[in-house]
């Protein structure tokens, strides 16, 4: 972070996570994990006590404690532009992102946005389009494409090395969910498996958009059809807990893209390969400091972060040597590095360094919900071919 | 191997497998791994020429280093009962399995053949039916059935101890193929992207079988139906050199069956992951020797081969202590040593040990074409999904 | 961090640990993870210009941006009580920890300092006894202690689960000063090799210190006696940059101990085997969210953090759910999240959790020193077998 | 193999390796792998009875059977030289290896050997002496150099790819000796643990010896002097089971080697890392088929077997392509392959071909007894520095 030029911290705030929710913390920590951030302001429940308790344990001033996301945005607005928050993170349930994204949004606050975007693409599209009218900065946290590494591996393929891109495995099984702990009050399973605050899709929605996002950030492909077998496997859970999908890209290259959340075992297990016509790699999540280069004619090299070797993407999104390993809260604390770059140059009304641009849009956020409810629609008419709904 | 009650070796004749083959050394090696069987007979090439010289090369004596196997069937058949080979080992591309293995078997003797068992699945349904009749020992070497810790796994779910299998994740990747060998001339490739020589399909056929019997043999599931995405990358290759399928087998369970020749940097990275309701267990063909049970609530276990709490079927199919690696020629030689301990009990006239039966059958070799011809017909019709063609 | 009873963030000062200081920067990301702490004064270089610019590059407000650790001394403990800092910490090279540990603790400033502890032996005796006489609470960063599976792995040795210990093979390779970064002016390596200012040793002092502190803190077992064989392996070092040394622990275990930054191609790769006589465990560095337990008859069994069947202590230590993997960042944070959470309790007057108080004390520094000093001293005596220099 | 030349099987005798032996069935399998090889003569046990029921459970011609191997000997020479064996495998515990070594090589028999060579270094010496005067090939089954990657990383050091070796870290623990099987009745356990028959050493005669011959194998390093910590860990075994060394070679190198049969879950986890100025090296037994290169500024790189990238001694050493794993049967076959090919020439009077050379000799196996030798002394008198023990 480059804060000499702008000679402070950026102040920020935030609607959800509160009390055990688990992504607002991460949030929290990866936002101020280089120094650049201080969290002053929050709206951390949709239930008002709920909220005020859990500013009270975070410590937040009793002022900027607020119960309900509208009125931080009211009062917040109306302090002077120096003391305001300069942006607000949204980590509320996907049914809640899209009202205080637009509001923000609309009232000249960044915006950093957990995913998938919204609660449906009528609402993403709408999203990109106030956005897009209000000039901010707005990032989505799809938090895996700040592993340092998959930095590395989007640059291997951009740069030609691996040829052209003819097929991709991503695959992100999970097990947590092979239990029915919706039926036992736990909260993250509670409203992921509700289509009124999940939408149209469990697994496909939470993890399944992490694939297509992974595979579009290292590639840059573009999906062009996808025939999905969606199942529930848990008896009465309403969404799906399980997806198998094959996958057609537009430029001739084809795949393999499953998830679940059913996976006895499993615990995060994302992974991805790309394999070329010079080359392939492949990066798993689980052990996110190793990234595989392999060849038709030459032994594979494992490359490792930290090293001098590696693109200025990948250096730039490391904060220690290499053989001291870095984690998630790292990798999200990137998107957050490149976003509030991104925010401070606009705060000084300067360009920005090109390579801070590098952090999720809203438009990857509508491609994220068109690729959840092309599977949906697939999955529901007898799993056939669907090409991807439009979101642009 | 029990050799105390046969009291001698057994003799093989072999059906192709001269010079430049692969997978006919490979056959001599596992038949004759255990001290149980002599190479005495064959036809190792369609050219009678170099069937000999391939003859002459391996010690065959003169009079059994045949041109044809026709000759080599003739004329074994015309030695005394005690002098004649036992059994013959197919190993010609797969045009030319049928017509030597009915031949052999309508004559009496014990049959191995390698895979896939025919060109065609109504050869396969004629070969199943010829072979029943013929009452011989007939043994198809899908090869990775023999690992002990592939048999360790087929325990473990019929055991119950995964409960109900849910998904099935199989893979098949290499990339040898990646480059248009069949164009320089290189055997292997020439024949298997042949139609004539091949069948309907090349990569499917080769490696997608393996996976669909990896499955079936650990699983005991059938599969109800596939939607294949079959490809052709490399540009004028006749056959598919890539597949990715969705499956589902009967009982519900579902997963992804994908197999590629042309992925960069792959050797040979057969891996199968079954997940049931209680557990779920994954092997991978690279490192043989390891089979990981995860578990939702509990530690994942490594089980290693050569270890005494392993089930009787894995320990049986073991030469060396936990540690000291065994791999492909030891496995190809467990699929003989049971098919081989049945022919010894057949010619004994006693029963076999009922886990000497645990070998691939003529059976086991049709349903594999059948799976063949209908993920084929799948691409073929627009992708869509196919219900499983009937194979009994 | 239960922040609900001391009510407001920890403030912290910092010695050492400005512009090109690698730890400095580890230790603020760690200390402030949790937000709980809110770094507000620094002397951040030796050299008062540069310690300036580092704070104003840290957005250190003007009156706490001093020049001379003395000088922010003086003036924080003129502050009044409820507005110096809480605690300092101290990331300068070896030759000046003491100094200013010592004096802070004497003012009765709780001290964080890094490892080695001092220059010397000598000195740790003494800091031992000021920090006794002090009352305050002294942290040394061993940081690797702050690992989760490492206090799993504690645990499972001290529950008996292992047997008794009866071997430890201990090591830290690393590749870093093969070439002789110090006369191209890296100033890493330039004071680590410097006999004034690393001390005694560079390669055993640096980081074999930290084996020594890993198997005490896992098998809580003292050394009797080391034989060592140092070398300087690049021409011209004044000090160590490798290291061997056999160990007899008092309990009568044995083991291996070694470490090198001469070994190409390592990064950070500690790691640590402990045999017992009922079974044995695994670590190491580079994957730290694996942790593997061995037995005699039975599968080994792989460990991995976040999960419910880990123990308290390493259940305690983990801020993310299992497969969002965690790192060193992370588990430098939870050295001080222990000690600063022992901090609170004494500013509340209140007995701390018990399992706050695992953190590595300056008794341990002291331990580390003997180490240091007694492989030194083998080495320098034809590598003879030498018993534990004194450190109580 | 070239049998095209020699036109013939070699004819195979055996001393030891009947029922209940683990080696002696690896030796079998191991020399017949290529189909160039008959056994055809035994005397299997020291007890006449046993020896012969072994014989006949082998298929042992009934007068080829012999009770004892002077009887082998006797009527062996006694045939006609084109009907006799060409080589005999010795595969008795170690206090019974010099005794027919001698006398077959005397009488002019090739010879092949298990390790260690003998009971101590003055047989050895002889043994070379008796070996040189007779003119005969003489193999010992250091079976680990078989290994093709292992060549391939003898290759890596002697091209001077990875500069002067300056660190050697050489391991072999295993565990099954926790418990003591000894007095079981366990028939390998009971010889090993039996001064009588071992020698002065279990573990380090056992698995240390091929530590060091490993190490020497690969770099061509010459121990200079050990400085040895052998314990006994299980209560009232005469010999060793656990051992740690710092080693120096002449060379200026240094490293550390260990073994242990006490390592509890351990299964045969042997391990090399070879440290140069220039790159690195590492192998592990348990995952033969890999091999990593590590550089002090680019990326590792896995080499595998089977590839076109590597040497011809290890493409020489390889049966299949890769990824069809290769493991210990078929580097024990390589050790044979290479001697059987050296014995091959001799026999047709005509110079071998330089690679057919490089398996381990009666000179390597009397360097084994001095690495022996000298650690039992070094342990002997105090753990202290011992120069290496003279074996030419």
């Amino acid at each position: 972070m480059d804060t000499r030029r702008l000679e402070r911290k950026l102040r920020m705030g935030m609607v959800g996570g509160g009390a055990d929710a688990f992504i607002g913390a991460v949030h929290r920590m990866a936002a101020q994990l280089d120094g650049g951030v201080e969290f002053v302001a929050g709206a951390l429940s949709a239930t008002p006590d709920k909220a005020r308790a859990s500013g009270r344990a975070l410590l937040l001033a009793p002022d900027r404690n607020y119960g309900t996301w509208e009125e931080m945005l009211e009062r917040e607005a109306a302090r002077p532009a120096g003391d305001r928050i300069d942006f607000v993170s949204i980590v509320t349930p996907n049914d809640s992102h899209f009202a205080p994204a637009a509001a923000f949004a609309g009232a000249g606050f960044h915006v950093v946005c957990d995913k998938p975007m919204t609660f449906d693409l009528e609402e993403a599209r709408r999203l990109v389009s106030i956005v897009g009218a209000s000039g901010i900065v707005f990032a989505l946290t799809h938090n895996y494409t700040g592993y340092p590494l998959v930095k590395e591996a989007r640059h291997r393929v951009s740069s030609g090395e691996l040829g052209e891109v003819v097929k991709i495995v991503v695959e992100y099984p999970q097990g947590w969910l092979l239990a029915p702990l919706e039926r036992a009050g736990q909260k993250q399973a509670a409203w992921r498996t509700d289509p009124r605050r999940a939408g149209a899709s469990c697994c496909i929605g939470d993890i399944g958009s992490h694939c297509e996002n992974l595979a579009h950030y290292i590639t840059g492909l573009e999906i062009n059809e996808v025939c999905a077998d969606l199942r529930t496997v848990v008896p009465g859970r309403p969404l799906d807990d399980d997806g198998n999908l094959l996958v057609r890209y537009a430029s001739g290259a084809a795949g393999v893209l499953f998830a679940s959340q059913i996976s006895a075992g499993e615990e995060n297990n994302l992974g991805i390969r790309v394999y070329g016509t010079r080359g392939a790699l492949e990066w798993r999540h689980e052990e996110p400091n190793d990234l595989w280069l392999r060849w038709p004619e030459a032994p594979a090299t494992l490359l490792r972060r930290g090293n001098a070797y590696l693109s200025e993407a990948a250096r730039r999104a490391t904060r220690l040597p290499a053989g001291h390993p870095e984690a998630f809260i790292e990798a999200f604390a990137n998107v957050y590095r490149n976003a509030l770059d991104t925010v401070r140059a606009r705060i000084l009304g300067v360009e920005p360094d090109p390579l801070a641009l590098d952090f999720p849009t809203a438009l990857d956020g509508a491609r994220g919900m068109a690729f959840i409810e092309t599977a949906v629609a697939s999955a529901r008419s007898e799993r056939k071919w669907h090409p991807l709904k439009d979101y642009r």
